[in-house]
């Protein structure tokens, strides 16, 4: 069924005129700040984690408008409704429920009348049986050594979001394990990591739902040929976690242990489950795993039940919009204060431009409106040194900064001009979005400051596991939320396919030349033609 | 003297019309790809690198006025004046003279009527002598044991630059001396790096050209503390590259050795200076340091020499500005298909975001068109199995592919799927950009694609120092003259002042408070004492 279209709806009328008054030089946010209250009525706190959106350009009418339009695109509702098991994913007919993958309250959930809670219940025990096994020493490679080192081979979603939390958690990683990422199919990755790794006390987990993925596939065929050349049996060194009777999943191709991945939880959505439980569990201790996975329950429970103004995610989605759709900016930038935040950037800018760049609604319509922004990111203070020349004085776009009150490392408490290294943090952390917001008036054009640039600041207690789920499910829902908005389906990725199509007609032509070296590539066009003999020729023409 | 504004420039009005043409449907991609001698026709070679634009928005009648404009604001003669000493850094009155410290050929350049050339050669000599001494054991730490670790403690351009070439380098550090970067204040940042080097083997060196940088100074402080904790004595296991005379350039705080920089080389133009020079010669030897000049002086040449239209970093300028002011996108991907490039786009994204994300012009006049894009990326093909949904279906930009002919690794020729990793990658990177350009039609319009997204493809012969220094110096070039079309000042960046100001102001705050906690801060607004208040309770209120 079509909802109606965004720009007939009444709500989405008036926020447009709304947008304008915006525009208008008195409510520029220099003046927007200094309102009596600014902060206690423009910020929230919900899941132990603060939102400030007091630099936001928005007054009270524009939220208020924006929460008519939360209620008429049923945020809320909807997502209750993927949560509860509902075919959210409408092109592929599936559930989306990557809750359920930390859901410790509910006893079922039903999917075409099927409980996939047991399920997930029995891969959590296999996966916390199986990591006792490996850090007591039951479990061991080919030559009888403990697992030292453990190398993920898989890509985009199948290790972004792992990557995310093994570096967030790193301080915690005390089983002597260390973790390491073979995801691109370019040859350098591989050459690297073989450079430095001991294969005696190497683990490989193979990850990759349908056990297809090209460059997956390439790596595992590399990584299992390397482990054999080195006298290793991979079927003691390797593990797969892959969809239940998928290649990967084959007796036929023995691996140490195979752990099961669902339809209903997409690549990006997959950290909480054997996607990042598996190499987590190994190098954090399952403990800590399920630490992470009861903060992301709590804020899905917070995101769930929390009143629409009250709503963490769903006022961030609803300001994403606002910023977005009505007031033009194109970009979103997530500053970090905290260097073990390092790898959200990229985590998020995949969970968020793979859901939302759509231009198509769930009822297959064309969109008129401009859907997902361009997400990228480096932690703070590093930026200010890097790009925030441009963020004060070139073309704006908003900024989530984030802090954290107390870091993991506490015993450095030596002090430089007065402040420790944490405090001089947490200056610039509160100095630069009053200084985007206010800007600063100079005759001299070049120390002139415009100032009027949007920014929400998100401030953790800690970077605990629990931090660390809480601030991964806030994004993943804030990343919902703005799709229910658009009525577009974030759970497909239809449009990685034409890529993946050509590439497979050029890879067929490479490997029949490599099979036939007179072959000539007659059958395509004159540039992909021109590209596939200066790989062969192996130079630039002088 | 003001040049005449852009929007009244004849050239810039034919432009804009041309843009309007470039809109109509038969001039999508898909058929502009297909006409005859396109990419002969749309594409360069120079210093060893082939430059691609056919697969951006363009005819010739397109690229012959964008020509025009290069004439008009005549690039290359700005170039040649930047290149020559003039001091094209007006708003600071200095020269920018980056091109400077890889010149090999000119004898002298002068600056105020002083050469200075030779201080350039000289601190060459010097990092020469002194990398030498290192390597074959003379010169080491305070217990006589040679220095295997090097952490570089510097922020932005001071380490920015350093982190891709050491990385794109990798392959060919064979002195068995580890690098690090300690760039953020962040405590994390810090107590990461201590938790794994040996300080016996340590030297930091400390990278500020005033030596000032609240950041460095506090990071410099507590690795010295941190040394003298371990018995050491700083004097003998500290670098430091800074400005003649300051306070890092003081006898009184002895170093193994001080090696200058100078005004006339911003730090994000540095890497080919002592700034580079220093941590790069002792990770992969001063040889292929040099070599490293070589090619980035091999693309100076180039730029200042080739005539416009064969000009390879002039013509990306153009298509920059094209894509820029008259096709509306706000936005450059790099998305390099060789891992060892995946520093280059934070890399450029500091080099280019804070050089032109400006808003004046250098005679102080505000612009009234936009400058600077903001600039992200991520090595393919991870960026192909993150973004590129939206690339492909979401809001378009366009994106700068990046190839290489030859890995460094090249022993590893197993098959997936009949071809092996590198032909894998290659069929990829030439799949993307056409698949891009032509789109495909479906009725489905989820699985539809509209193409018509602009990118250009770069391919270089491998990975060598030379490669890697002609790349950096088109990146550069390409830079400064974006901004010379714009007649803005690439080369300040007053615009990162105001946050460090106002937090100057904070930090000054919480000292007080430090000294005195009975503080309170009344003298800040209600915003900012909230996140004084935060920091110090050490918990956000339930």
């Amino acid at each position: 069924m079509s909802l109606q279209k965004l720009c007939e709806l009444p709500e989405w009328k008036k926020l447009v005129e709304q947008a304008d008054k915006m525009d208008l030089p008195e409510n520029h946010l220099k003046y927007l700040v200094k309102e009596k209250n600014r902060l206690e009525k423009f910020s929230l706190q919900g899941a132990e984690i603060f939102y400030d959106f007091s630099r936001q350009r928005v007054d009270e009418k524009t939220i208020n408008l924006l929460f008519e339009l939360a209620d008429a695109r049923e945020l809320k509702e909807n997502f209750n409704l993927m949560a509860a098991g509902g075919k959210v994913n409408t092109t592929e007919n599936r559930a989306a429920l990557h809750t359920a993958s930390r859901d410790f309250l509910n006893d079922s959930i039903l999917v075409d009348n099927k409980d996939v809670m047991p399920e997930i219940r029995r891969v959590r025990e296999e996966i916390k049986e199986f990591v006792s096994k490996v850090h007591n020493g039951e479990i061991t490679g080919s030559t009888g050594k403990p697992f030292k080192q453990i190398v993920v081979i898989g890509i985009g979603g199948s290790y972004l979001g792992t990557e995310f939390i093994s570096s967030a958690l790193r301080a915690y990683a005390d089983k002597n394990i260390e973790i390491e990422y073979l995801s691109n199919v370019d040859i350098h990755n591989f050459g690297r990591i073989i450079s430095y790794i001991d294969p005696k006390i190497t683990m490989w987990i193979v990850i990759s739902k349908n056990y297809t993925t090209a460059e997956t596939m390439a790596n595992a065929k590399l990584a299992s040929a390397f482990m054999e050349g080195k006298g290793l049996d991979p079927a003691k060194h390797f593990v797969t976690v892959t969809s239940k009777g998928s290649p990967g999943d084959d007796k036929k191709t023995p691996v140490i242990r195979s752990f099961h991945m669902f339809d209903f939880i997409g690549g990006r959505y997959s950290v909480t489950s054997a996607v990042g439980g598996v190499p987590l569990s190994l190098y954090l201790g399952y403990d800590r795993f399920e630490r992470f996975l009861k903060g992301a329950e709590e804020m899905d429970n917070h995101a769930k039940s929390a009143p629409v103004h009250q709503n963490l995610p769903l006022v961030a989605a609803i300001i994403g919009v606002w910023n977005n759709n009505f007031l033009g900016y194109n970009e979103q930038a997530i500053i970090p204060y905290a260097a073990p935040l390092h790898k959200l950037p990229p985590h998020i800018q995949q969970l968020y431009m793979e859901s939302n760049g759509k231009s198509v609604t769930r009822a297959g319509d064309i969109l008129n409106e401009p859907t997902g922004v361009i997400v990228f990111g480096e932690p703070g203070t590093n930026a200010q040194h890097s790009f925030f020349q441009l963020a004060h004085q070139g073309r704006p776009f908003p900024i989530d900064f984030i802090g954290v009150i107390k870091p993991q490392y506490e015993q450095f408490q030596g002090r430089s001009k007065g402040v420790t290294n944490h405090q001089e943090l947490w200056a610039n952390l509160i100095a630069q979005p009053m200084a985007l917001a206010a800007g600063k008036d100079d005759k001299d054009n070049a120390r002139h400051f415009s100032g009027n640039r949007p920014s929400s600041t998100i401030v953790l207690n800690d970077l605990t596991p629990e931090s660390i789920g809480r601030l991964l499910a806030f994004y993943e829902a804030k990343t919902v939320f703005e799709a229910f908005i658009w009525d577009i389906n974030p759970f497909d990725q239809f449009g990685v396919e034409l890529g993946k199509t050509m590439a497979s007609g050029i890879r067929n032509e490479i490997a029949a030349k490599n099979d036939k070296s007179n072959h000539t590539f007659e059958g395509m066009d004159s540039i992909t033609r021109f590209y596939l003999d200066t790989l062969f020729s192996g130079r630039l023409k002088d």
